[in-house]
């Protein structure tokens, strides 16, 4: 079997495991899915990649020891002898390259299937190799040696242009013919749970002839997803926008979190910088491209067609629901505050890494690209509280704790992301973070 | 002696080396200097540390063996079993501290003092541990984990407000409450010597509808140095601004290569990003802030008073000398088209580390952080091309190979720096890149 048509049998919507919480039409990670992050727990504290499956996690070390899980053979080229598995980050691993990771893809996929004894009836090495995702401690799946973010939707670029500048030209001109995008910061990207602590910084009030140092007034969230590079480029030698998805390992979900007081004042002319840096968060499962195939749909219409260097055939958009949610410190309740699809944004992931590196700039495998806030058209598809709010005009309802303009400390926030296919769904799992006060 | 007398008797005016050629008064590397890098040659081509005295470099991983420099004991957190100093990028000696830097420093300031026979004369040892820096290849001498760059001259600052903005209004009214800086590409910065490719990128011509997809026309060097952190900080934990410095390993040159007409049509909103990201240049060699402490100075005065946050006592600029050069491909002559002087510089690299980190931003050892371009008040003291011919208006004659507006193909540009002391220099050595045609 070629590994092309053993990929296709991994997405068979009629696949099942024989671990049977994965068949549960609302588990995140059905076995079409197969999600790669690092995690720990209470039998090893030692960080490792595992692959998710129902309430369980798949050791992939255990696998590849025990002989159940090949991987090709490839020069270490550093000083580390570990196994790519054994290891604090998927860097290693994603490194070996697409083969690679589809290769591991298939054979997990085999050994899960319901109706493979393998795996299933060894008692003694699926106690090893399963651990319980509910034991486990989630860490940053990869080392993010760089950071770039996005802001790719057309409606939120329109409503935040509307609101800090001129509503008639909300759009700037640049808008239409470049997926703009910024570095952002790779040193604060923490994966989900980390509490999140509001910053400090300067804050111009209207009518203040100087601006004041405090704690932030204004804190937002931004509902993103973000890409993983698989595979880098060298300086110097751009990616072409029809090869583009074949350097990208998996998404994520991403919450940009925004100081948006600080940053109006801070962000001309360099662009957002101490308003974005002080926390970006990110889900800790690796969704593979492989696993989104199902899910591609057409991107919007671009209109002016775009240059050719942004230009691209066929379906470049995926169809992922997303939501987002808020629960105040110690309510029961949780408020879904926004509901949108990544199928909205305008630009793609493909434009987004051609345009990159059309300059000569190079990627590194591991490297965050995040898609700018999502926004849709509708008033709750809106991806971040001055949007939902417009700029805390319009205070949000909650079902408990009263009602938000921005976030109030305690709160803790949380991104839902998954494709919806035919009696599963491919998730994202969530992307949380609770909102601690200022330091004093 | 304690480690601060030491230290003081290391930066004596009238210390010799053995190593005689460190004695001309025009040489860069003094025995008053020692500053850190990462050489290889063809005795061995493993890239490792070493420091410059003269025209030579003193390789520490040989000195360490040979039980002529010792190292505080330190756990290795890592599965990289080698010396510290055996390793392709500086980071896991700075790693180990502030006490350690400065008693490397201290030890070898010792051994190359034109007094101490140990490894004068020891023939054999001396052979091994000084390599030639005529013979030796020079690396990158830290992997940067991230890289940011500041805006912090106010003559820099006040050209391109008046070029691109109003000149009634040049300077934007948070320019005088807070460094300004943005977060560059760390994946591109590149060592001196490595070539620079012209990017390719959107140019808006003013009369076109549309953008078009082409070769940088206004291609620009910044005049930058940068300074390398010794010392991160953890996430939510500020570096105070009166304890900054000591969160500095040390300094280099940095060119901050700029397309500028790139730049003008994709940084409003976000900042600049394929118009900087092709390429970063720094200088191979990072002076250490102990090295520069003859040279500390009074910053400009600040008015108006910064915030708390920002303020610090005494002195915190550095005198250093700086130049720009261009060759033209082919040409037996240079031009120095620029001079001018770090201590104009308006926001110290103190205020600069506790900006970025007050909002609770982490920072890493190896983290780069430019200065921002540097121009004094005079016409030739502007550290870009964009300044000292006014966006093009006013063509600079090079001494041979004509005029110019921008960088040409060919052309190669030098940065180098230095602090005058009496009868010696602490330099920087040069920060050098030629400029490649456009990728077609």
């Amino acid at each position: 079997m070629s590994i092309d048509s053993a990929l296709q049998s991994t997405l068979d919507a009629s696949r099942k495991s024989w671990v049977d919480t994965a068949d549960d039409p609302a588990c995140d990670f059905p076995i079409q899915n197969l999600p790669f992050g690092i995690f720990s727990d209470t039998r090893d504290r030692s960080p490792r990649a595992g692959v998710a499956i129902g309430d369980r996690i798949v050791d992939l070390a255990v696998l590849e020891q025990a002989g159940l899980l090949a991987l090709p053979a490839q020069p270490n080229a550093t000083n580390d002898r570990r196994s790519v598995f054994a290891r604090d980050s998927l860097n290693a691993f994603i490194a070996l390259g697409r083969d690679a990771w589809r290769s591991v893809r298939v054979q997990l996929s085999a050994l899960l299937a319901r109706d493979n004894p393998r795996l299933r009836d060894d008692a003694a090495l699926n106690a090893r190799a399963l651990a319980r995702l509910a034991d486990a401690t989630l860490h940053l799946p990869v080392d993010i040696p760089g950071y770039t973010d996005f802001y790719s939707s057309k409606e939120h670029a329109t409503n935040v242009g509307s609101m800090f500048r001129d509503p008639e030209k909300a759009l700037l001109p640049n808008w239409l013919e470049m997926p703009i995008g910024y570095n952002g910061r790779a040193s604060s990207v923490v994966v989900s749970g980390t509490p999140v602590r509001r910053p400090n910084g300067q804050i111009k009030l209207p009518d203040a002839p100087r601006p004041v140092f405090g704690a932030c007034r204004k804190l937002d969230i931004e509902l993103e997803t973000g890409f993983i590079v698989g595979r880098g480029n060298a300086l110097g030698e751009p990616i072409a926008c029809a090869h583009a998805e074949t350097h990208i390992f998996g998404m994520v979900l991403l919450n940009d979190w925004s100081a948006r007081d600080i940053q109006q004042w801070e962000y001309v002319p360099l662009g957002p910088f101490n308003s974005k840096t002080f926390a970006t968060t990110i889900s800790p499962w690796i969704v593979t491209l492989d696993a989104l195939e199902p899910f591609r749909v057409a991107q919007p219409v671009q209109q002016p067609v775009p240059l050719d260097y942004l230009r691209h055939d066929g379906k470049h958009a995926f169809d992922i629901e997303l939501e987002v949610r808020l629960r105040p410190q110690r309510a029961r309740r949780t408020t879904t505050i926004a509901r949108t699809n990544f199928r909205h944004m305008y630009w793609t992931m493909a434009q987004q890494l051609a345009h990159h590196t059309v300059s000569g700039c190079n990627t590194r495998v591991g490297d965050l690209m995040g898609s700018g806030t999502i926004s849709g058209a509708a008033g709750d598809a809106f991806g971040s509280l001055l949007e939902l709010t417009w700029n805390g005009k319009n205070p949000l309802e909650l079902d408990e704790g009263g009602t938000r303009t921005f976030i109030e400390d305690g709160d803790e926030l949380t991104l839902a992301g998954w494709c919806q296919g035919d009696g599963y769904r491919v998730g994202f799992g969530t992307c949380v973070g609770e909102v601690l006060p200022a330091r004093e």
